[in-house]
């Protein structure tokens, strides 16, 4: 079992969007200078987390990214499902039905137990990310910073931020 | 995220070996044949779970498979591991030490919060799978079955089961 690298990536994106000031937005370019990654791989996560409403997009010369909710609203699960997908890492493919003398459709009514304990072990998984907004992250951050995170950060979104009407 | 559908084939075939009596064992071909699955890529699954003891090998014309375990001994965990690895899902890349202006790995001696975060939530995923043993799946496949699916296993081993001294 695998998360791509894109979690990791949108994760770290999405921190550093909540510390834009009003109005303000940054450019995927920028995002990928800052955390090292190539930016047309970012821009795939970026359009991720667009489509599933967590950032928006604002075109044009002058466009960005931006958080379209706050980040006590946008949890590790919202942004792991926008770039992953919604699909459970456990993908039934009904192989009890298949092999040598087949058993009748009603064999099958039910669910196979093994999907559904692997199905149950996800639901776990979800309800621990869904716990952990992008505050959350923030607050953690802050209670081992003596600043020189967050001033590193606000260093670079002072030459990169770009200001746009809201 | 995903799981590989050899999780799916080594759960369904470690079931099938736990009805398997004393001193008889099953061979990667009829695993193959009555899962209908390819036999060249189940042999890959089924290293693995022998790899992580969880299946004795019996070489030789009339070998295969058994378990090394009893069912209640072996949990969906340890099969999902044997198949998938043992790593995590979410593989930390650091990018937060990335980018322009590095700060100093004092910075960085405690684990990205992150990381921290996907890693608890999939320790709770393993702590669910570790909940399940082949012995509740298969006494879960009890309860539903009027005796169909155990006789079409039964009819099938009967045939393919190969006895060897133990």
């Amino acid at each position: 079992m695998k998360l791509g690298d894109g979690v990791e990536q949108a994760i770290h994106c999405v921190t550093m969007l909540s510390r834009l000031s009003e109005g303000g937005v940054l450019s995927a370019a920028a995002l990928a200078e800052f955390h090292g990654v190539s930016t047309s791989y970012l821009l795939k996560h970026m359009q991720a987390l667009s489509g599933a409403g967590l950032v928006d997009t604002v075109p044009g010369p002058k466009g960005g990214y931006r958080l379209a909710k706050t980040p006590e609203e946008i949890t590790l699960l919202d942004i792991v499902l926008a770039v992953e997908g919604p699909a459970p890492a456990f993908r039934c493919a009904e192989i009890r039905q298949r092999g040598p003398n087949p058993l009748p459709g009603r064999y099958f009514a039910k669910p196979c137990g093994i999907n559904a304990a692997m199905l149950k072990a996800e639901k776990a998984y979800r309800a621990e990310l869904a716990k952990v907004s992008i505050a959350d992250i923030l607050a953690d951050l802050e209670v081992t910073d003596d600043g020189g995170i967050a001033a590193r950060g606000c260093a670079f979104l002072e030459i990169h931020e770009r200001k746009t009407a809201r």
